[in-house]
């Protein structure tokens, strides 16, 4: 395995520098992570870290919205954003002389944006047509509708492209209150990796961020799992079925051992549903099963989208799997999954995106680089007694069913949790 | 630019091997590409290339369906596969001493493969189910549909994955005996990039693909392009539209600027179609411009989808922007174009995948591996003339109107070439 040599600095305002060097490339990415996501809108506000995320883009103090897409791609950069349930991030990718100028870049808009009105209201169109075409794949809203049920009225459950009726709710005075409070230094991490140096990078950053405003730290969050039902009928090709359960958080001892369940059970074509759903009974085109975690909670969630005759066939086939794994695991599987992962991990360090966005990552989730060989360590301390373990912890808990399609011939949830 | 040291070998039998080697990873990713895609169906077969590079994880007379899945993630490494209008690839990404395993499954389930009736039963259902999801997917189906209108009823109007007919029409005999008249050695490149040494990857190579049939070259294939328009009312949130004109082939003296007008018009955040149709006006979240080469021919595509009460607007706003790219560019625009793409053939190196499949792809196409230094030197020709010469060219040829979603305020094709 590679070593590293990953630096962390933090500069006297709380905000924190991180570089990861590679010396083999000759590109650096860099981005600002912030530890600030969908969950933390106030319910009206739905939507509003995602539009500040579209609104960063839309002109400085010092620069247009065109001053900023021309100076990054005149010099073959680019630039790109995105804005989870926890976390928003602005990113950039160019040739190494360029830093200096997306660290500019990134300082300038999000400390000097301007939020003008006209600008913004050009875009509330376009964040409006980003959520039509996110309601026109089937695949992806019913991820929303998910979500919502297995939190239900609460801030994880809501969507982060917000809903049209919040979206044009917006203005120029919210969104930048909501920038003012919550982009305070020790909330963001600044992270690069590639043919960088650190030094260098803390001197640009400590002369570019100075405008920053220092807050107390945000409130405690309480993820509140509840599940339950949501069913859409809707005319379409496939019918969409989610079937989730409450998983675990971030810095949960299981959390490695859920990861490998997942893996084993629908991470890749060995995995238990793969061969099952789709190579043996030829069932769906897509099914798989993956963990995902927040600071305070987590989701395990089994996916598939099948045709309206193999909709009542499908969920009972989950259910059995969920019924073996909750029994028996076997050792080569759990060594496969093992593999897997620890295959990823080292290609994952061939791109400095992922490695740089791995790295600040780990510092918003739990305040310091996780090294390859730690989490290599963790992979090789689960055995079969732990999956199985952790099967029934995650299957006991109460389910989620979200179905969109042809859903008439779909079991009730009530039936399922007899099953599982 | 970092050098490269790419090797090739030609076997006795015709096959390629080429490696672009990378002494600063772990991995390596090696694949098999073929000269062979949905444009060399026949009509009534249509689907059989992506049904073959289906069939080809389904069993071979040493390995079932489960072995090959488990013996390449037992080692922690992926495989996977695609099939275009004009390519099937195989490829699989792993840790650099399972190179031997990798070549052996490749040549198993390339030579070896049983194509076995029951499992052929199954997988036609899971293919079945990959088309439904494709159609419930606005922004995936309407280019399957103006591939359709632009080339009409020929061998590349016709979709990738085939329509649930035609793939339900296939059988054991259909699919081996497409194999067999088109895998010939002459039509495949082995590719390796990465931790990867040449000599051992040739007699790898040499050792195991001894079972490939030998065939007359493929008969001559003539792009031949219509245009014409297709319009699909569907009750979705979007309207998608796509406008495209006859490309360039890969061999056309204009391809490379043909790539930069693309680049220049709808390639990034500055460019035109962005700044106008996203940013000034609001009218869509996604919107694109892009040139797609085939060996005879090609397209050049505009890209938007729009809310229903935008889109009257949103046809002539592109019409216009095409006005104006044949009047004139600037010289600033052309060097943004043209530092994006410098950049982004640099990043490219970054990736093993992406080089071993660019290298792969350069031998099917010019027969050649084309240097960085080549291509740079191409695109340093080329000025602004060039691509208001090559706008006119382009947008000079009968266009082609896709459309699906509300189309009932959309100007007619007929009006809409008047105002090109």
């Amino acid at each position: 395995m590679p070593t590293t040599a990953i630096r962390e600095t933090r500069l006297p305002s709380g905000l924190r520098v991180l570089t990861d060097p590679m010396d083999t490339v000759e590109t650096v990415s860099v981005g600002v992570w912030a530890d600030v996501g969908a969950r933390h809108e106030p319910a009206p506000l739905n939507g509003v870290c995602h539009m500040l995320e579209h609104m960063a883009f839309k002109g400085t103090r010092r620069r247009s919205a065109l001053d900023i897409a021309v100076e990054m791609e005149d010099v073959g950069g680019n630039m790109n954003a995105y804005t989870s349930r926890e976390h928003t991030a602005f990113y950039a990718k160019m040739l190494k002389d360029d830093l200096p100028l997306a660290v500019d870049i990134l300082a300038d808009i999000l400390q000097h944006s301007v939020f003008d009105p006209e600008e913004l209201a050009r875009e509330q169109g376009v964040v409006v047509q980003e959520i039509a075409q996110s309601i026109d794949t089937p695949d992806d809203i019913v991820f929303d509708h998910f979500q919502a049920t297995a939190y239900g009225d609460q801030p994880l459950g809501r969507p982060v492209l917000g809903t049209v009726e919040t979206v044009e709710g917006l203005n120029s005075d919210t969104i930048g209150g909501f920038q003012h409070t919550h982009y305070s230094p020790d909330r963001l991490v600044v992270a690069a990796a590639g043919r960088v140096d650190h030094d260098a990078l803390v001197d640009l950053v400590g002369r570019q961020f100075t405008a920053l405003n220092p807050r107390p730290a945000k409130g405690d969050l309480h993820a509140h799992y509840t599940g339950g039902e949501y069913r859409e009928s809707r005319d379409v090709e496939q019918t969409q079925v989610v079937l989730g359960f409450e998983g675990v958080a971030y810095d949960d001892p299981d959390y490695y051992a859920t990861v490998m369940l997942a893996t084993l059970l629908g991470g890749g074509m060995s995995s238990r549903l793969f061969q099952e759903v789709r190579e043996k009974r030829g069932l769906a085109y897509t099914v798989n099963a993956f963990a995902s975690s927040y600071i305070d909670g987590g989701l395990f969630t089994l996916y598939a989208g099948t045709g309206p005759e193999d909709v009542a066939a499908l969920t009972p086939v989950l259910c059995e799997e969920i019924g073996k794994v909750r029994t028996r695991v076997a050792a080569d599987e759990v060594a496969r999954a093992r593999a897997q992962l620890r295959a990823g991990i080292l290609m994952g360090q061939e791109s400095t995106t992922g490695r740089c966005e791995q790295l600040a990552r780990q510092i918003l989730v739990y305040g310091r680089p996780i090294s390859n060989e730690e989490v290599l360590a963790e992979l090789n301390t689960i055995d079969e007694a732990a999956i199985v373990r952790v099967a029934n912890r995650v299957f006991s808990t109460a389910p989620t069913l979200a179905a969109l399609g042809s859903i008439d011939g779909m079991v009730s949830l009530e039936r399922l949790k007899g099953w599982i």
